[in-house]
C-alpha cells in the first residue's frame, strides 16, 4: 500500500543526483581555483589547473575510445598523474585499477588480463617490471609512460627504459579543454578496481562505486578530523585502497596533496617543515621510521600532526614517542574491501587518565564502526549468531554498509562466499568488548588449533613483542601427530643481541597459558608481501620444515 | 550493453543500506553512551539515555498504530522532546510535521488536515492556540501535552492549559526500552514535513527523504566547520527546515545540544559562557540582539563562536561588532525546499585584505553550493538558458541535488511546477558573479517593473540601509498608470530621528539611478511573518493606498 509520501513524489534531476566525489573537486576548483591542489617536488597546481589536467586525461581516453566499464590500469607512485587519474577516469564513466607497484611480473599480468585493461600508464621508475608483465600478458593495453620531471637527482632507484606507445604528457596534450566530462549513470556504477594482495591464490579484484567514494569523503573528513584546507602527506601508497579514498577526501574540502615518491624520514621531515603538513597515514613502521631518524634528518615543526595508522596497534613506547614529536596518533582498521579504513578506535578524553596498562589495553582495540559505515559486528561464521559482548569469545569480524565493496570482478563464488547471509565476512577474527569496541584477534585462517583448543597467534605474538630482544616476529601452526596443531614463532631479533630458544620460550610461559607457548623458535628475517604483511603461508611452509 | 562490472555485482544488505541519520545517534549512543548530548535548563541527557528516550517515544507510537507513511505533528519549542522527535518518528518510518509556533490557529489547522496528522504533541506554551485550531481542523489527532518541567520562574509567557489526551512522559512511559526500530526501506522514504510560510494562497508542505537528511548532516558538519563533539546551541527554531538539519548533524559527531526556549540575549550570553557553546544559528536580528544587549546581559566567553546566519547578509558594521565579540560569522542561504541551507559565502583568506567597500561587496553575495547540492545556476525561466556569468544580468536562482525536496505533498501541480526542465526553480532572482558566486537580487514576485526596466527592491533597500537613520526597510512596487509600477519604500526610523521623505528620497538619488528611487516613503512599522520575514503582499496592499 503507497503512502502519500510515495504519490507525485518521485526523484528526478532536480532532486536526485548520483553520488560520486567528481562534483567534490568540480566545486574545489570553481570555487578556490587559485588554492593550490598539488605540491610535488619544485612544482605547484592550484585547483583550477587540477580539475583541467583531469578533464583533458577525460577527454583524451574519450578519444582512444574508453568509456563505461572500460579498465585503466595504473603502475604509478604517489605524483600528480595518480591524483588525475582518480578523477579523469571517472570522468568517462571508466575504472581506474591501481597497481601495486611492488607486485611480480606474473601477478601483474594475471591482474591485466583478467581486468581486460584498456591502457596502462606507468611510471618509469618501474618500466622494467611492467614490460616483464606485458611478455606475459594476454591483453595488449595502450601503454603511456610517465616520464617524472621531478623524479631527483637523489633518486635511490634509476628510471627505467621508455616502454610505452606515447609519453604522459603527450597523451593528455590530445584531450581538449573544454571536454563535457559525465557523471555516472547510477551512483552504484563502478568506479575502481583493487587486488587483494592474496596471500594465497590468485588474487581477487575488489569493485569499489561511486557511491561509496564519495561517502568515504565524507567520513573520513570527519574522523581524520580534517578542517577547512587541510595539508595532507601520500606517505600511504595510493595504490593500496586508493590511498584509502584520500584522493577523493581532499577534494570536499580543498585541501593541498603533498606527493611523496620515496618514503623516507628527510622527506617526511622536510615536507612536515616546508609545506604545514596536518595529516598523514601509514603503516607503524613509518612512525618508526620517523622517530628513529637521525638527528640531521629530523626538522622541527610547530603544528600538531594527525597520523592515522591501520594494522596492528603501535606499541605504547611508539606512541609516546609520536606524541613528544608532535603526532596525534588515530587507530584505524579495514580491509580493502571496505575501502581502506572503516573502523577507529574513538577516544574517549577520560582515558589519557587511565594508568598504562589500561591505556595501552585501550589502544590495542580496533574500535567502533565509521559513520558511513551501518554496522559492524562479531559474529559466529557457522550460526551467523552474534558472540557475546564479553571481550573474550572470539568470532568473526563482519561489515555491512555503504563504504562495502560491490563484490569481486568475474568472481561470483568468491562474492557470494564473502557476503553470505547478508553480511561482508572479513575472514578476521575478533572479540566484541561490552563497550562495543571490536578487537582483532587473528586471521582466520592463522588461528592455531591445538588439542581442540584456539590459540591466537596475535596473543602468542603480542607475548613475544614484550621480551626485550624481539624485534619482529610472527607465530603459525605447524601440523602435530598428537595435538593436531602446536605454534611455532619465527622471531627477528635486535642487532647483537644473544637470545636463546629456551630463554624465549621461558618468557613466554610467564605470560601464557602452556598450551599457547611456541614449542619451537626460529630465529630468521620474516618474509612480507608487497604490502608489508607478513606472509604467514610461507611461514606455515616452513614451519613444516623445522 | 552491461559491462562486467554490471555483473553479478548486485545489491545486498551487506553492501547496500539506507542512508538515514537513525544510524548516526545509533552511532553516538553505542560509542559515546556518557556524553552529554542535551543540555535543557538545569537538566543533563547523556547520548545513552538520549538514544533510550527516542527509542520508547518510537515503541510509544507503534503501540498507537503509528507507522509507514504516519504523520506525528508537533508544536514544540528548541527543547528536549523536539529532538526525540526527530529520531523517534522516523524510527517507526512515521513523518514529523513540525508546526511553526509563531502560526495562527487557521492555518495550524489548515497543516493538521493537509497532513492527515494522526499524533499531535503541544508544548503547553501553545495550548490556547492549538485548541482553536482543532475546533476549525477536522482531523482529531490523538493530543499530547508536554509540560516542561524547566519551563522557568522568569517565563515571558505563562503555560497554557491541558488540552490534551495525555502527557508526553505518561506517553513516552507506555513504550519499550527493547523497542525494535525500524531502518527505513528506502532512503527515498519521507522523514519530515515542512510547511513553506505562505506569504500567498494555501502553504505547501515540503516533503524531506531520509537520504537528504543524512546527506545535510555531513555536509553542515564539513561548512560549518564543526570538530569532534562540538556544542550548538538551539537559537534557530527547531521547527524552521528541521533547525536545518542540525538536530541530525550534531548526532554524526556526538555533539551537545544546549536548548533554549525563548532567544534573550541573557540566556544566549549565559550559554556561550557556561556551556562552551561553539556554533549556533540564527537571522541577523539575534546578532543585532547581541550586539545591542545591555551590558549587565553580556557575560564573557573565551571560545570562538561560529554564527551561521541566512537570509539577507548582515551589514558591515554587524559583522564586525561580532568579530570583536568573538564571533565569527557564516553566510548562508538556502529555501525550506533545499532543507534549509544549501549554498554557503566560502570565504577567501585574501579577502580580508580587501578594503571595506570591495569586502562588504563579497559579504553581500550569497556564495556556492553546499558540496552535498550537486549543482547551482542561474537560468532565464523562459529558455532554461543560463545567464552570463557577469554579475549584472538577472535570472532564476535554480537548484539541483540530493538536499533538494522530493516535492510537495498531495500537490502534483505544484510540485511539477517548481521542477520544471529538471531544475528546483527558487523564486528567487539573481545574478552569477564571474567567479561563479551567485547573489540575490530579488524574489520573483518582488521585482518591481517600471517603464519597462527591472528595479530590485534589495538594491534601493541596500541604499535606503545606508542612511544612517533607516533601521528596517521595504520597497515594493505601486501600480502606475504611466510606468507600469514604480517603487514606494516603507520605513522604519531609528529611534529620535527625525528626517523627511525628501531627505530619504535625495540620499536614494545620490546612490541610484534615477528611475530606481522611491517616488514616495512610508514611515511605519512593516509587517512580518512568524518566521521573521517580511511581508511584501501587506504592503502591496498598502502601497496601493497612498
Amino acid at each position: 500500500m503507497s503512502t502519500p509520501y510515495e504519490t507525485g513524489l518521485d526523484k528526478n534531476p532536480a532532486n536526485h543526483q548520483p553520488l560520486t566525489p567528481l562534483t567534490f573537486l568540480e566545486r574545489a576548483a570553481k570555487t578556490f581555483p587559485d588554492q593550490v591542489a598539488i605540491i610535488h617536488g619544485s612544482s605547484r597546481t592550484n585547483y583550477a589547473q587540477f580539475w583541467q589536467r583531469a578533464l583533458k586525461l577525460a577527454s583524451a581516453l574519450a578519444k582512444r575510445g574508453i568509456g563505461k566499464g572500460d579498465t585503466v590500469s595504473v603502475m604509478l607512485s604517489n605524483t600528480p598523474p595518480m591524483l588525475e587519474a582518480h578523477f579523469g577516469v571517472p570522468m568517462v564513466k571508466a575504472v581506474l585499477h591501481s597497481l601495486n607497484t611492488r607486485l611480480d611480473a606474473a601477478v601483474i599480468a594475471f591482474q591485466l588480463d583478467h581486468a581486460d585493461a584498456k591502457i596502462l600508464i606507468v611510471d618509469r621508475e618501474f618500466s622494467g617490471i611492467v614490460a616483464a608483465a606485458l611478455e606475459l600478458a594476454t591483453v595488449k593495453p595502450l601503454v603511456i609512460d610517465f616520464d617524472d620531471p621531478e623524479y631527483g637527482a637523489d633518486a635511490p632507484y634509476p628510471k627505467g627504459e621508455r616502454i610505452g606507445d606515447l609519453d604522459y604528457e603527450e597523451f593528455v596534450a590530445t584531450g581538449d579543454d573544454d571536454f563535457a566530462w559525465s557523471m555516472p549513470d547510477d551512483e552504484w556504477d563502478a568506479i575502481a578496481l583493487n587486488y587483494t594482495s592474496g596471500t594465497t591464490g590468485n588474487p581477487k579484484g575488489v569493485v569499489y562505486h561511486h557511491r561509496g567514494a564519495a561517502l568515504m569523503a565524507y567520513t573520513n573528513t570527519i574522523h581524520a578530523g580534517m578542517g577547512r584546507n587541510p595539508v595532507y602527506l601520500w606517505t600511504l601508497p595510493m595504490f593500496h585502497c586508493n590511498g584509502w579514498c584520500f584522493p577523493w577526501t581532499l577534494a570536499l574540502t580543498a585541501g593541498v596533496h603533498v606527493c611523496l615518491r620515496w618514503v623516507r624520514p628527510r622527506a617526511i621531515y622536510d615536507a612536515l617543515a616546508d609545506h604545514g603538513v596536518t595529516h598523514l597515514c601509514g603503516a607503524p613502521i613509518v612512525m618508526s621510521a620517523l622517530l628513529n631518524a637521525p638527528a640531521l634528518e629530523k626538522r622541527e615543526f610547530l603544528q600538531t600532526v594527525t597520523f592515522n595508522t591501520a594494522a596492528a596497534p603501535p606499541p605504547e613506547s611508539v606512541l609516546a614517542g609520536m606524541a613528544d614529536a608532535g603526532f596525534k596518533v588515530t587507530h584505524l582498521y579495514g580491509l580493502t574491501e571496505t575501502y581502506g579504513p572503516a573502523v577507529v578506535n574513538e577516544w574517549h578524553d577520560g582515558w589519557d587518565d587511565l594508568d598504562a596498562n589500561a591505556r595501552a589495553a585501550k589502544k590495542a582495540r580496533q574500535g567502533v564502526r565509521y559513520a558511513a559505515l551501518e554496522s559492524l559486528t562479531v559474529r559466529d561464521p557457522e550460526t551467523m549468531e552474534p558472540t557475546p559482548a564479553d571481550g573474550t569469545t572470539i568470532g568473526e569480524v563482519m561489515f555491512r554498509g555503504n563504504i562495502v565493496m560491490k563484490g569481486y570482478l568475474n568472481n561470483k563464488a568468491a562474492t557470494d562466499e564473502a557476503f553470505a547471509g547478508g553480511w561482508f565476512h572479513s575472514g578476521d577474527l575478533g572479540v566484541m568488548h561490552p563497550d562495543g569496541y571490536i578487537q582483532l584477534k587473528d586471521r582466520s585462517k592463522d588461528i592455531i588449533i591445538s588439542g581442540g583448543e584456539n590459540i591466537s597467534s596475535i596473543e602468542v605474538e603480542d607475548a613475544l613483542y614484550k621480551h626485550p630482544a624481539v624485534v619482529s616476529c610472527a607465530v603459525v601452526a605447524r601440523p602435530d601427530e598428537k595435538w593436531g596443531e602446536t605454534p611455532v614463532a619465527f622471531v627477528e631479533l635486535r642487532a647483537g643481541s644473544t637470545v636463546t630458544q629456551e630463554e624465549i620460550i621461558d618468557h613466554c610461559r610467564s605470560l601464557l597459558a602452556r598450551f599457547k607457548c611456541p614449542r619451537k623458535i626460529v630465529f630468521t628475517e620474516i618474509p612480507k608481501t608487497s604490502t608489508g604483511k607478513i606472509q604467514k603461508f610461507r611461514l606455515r611452509d616452513l614451519a613444516k620444515e623445522v
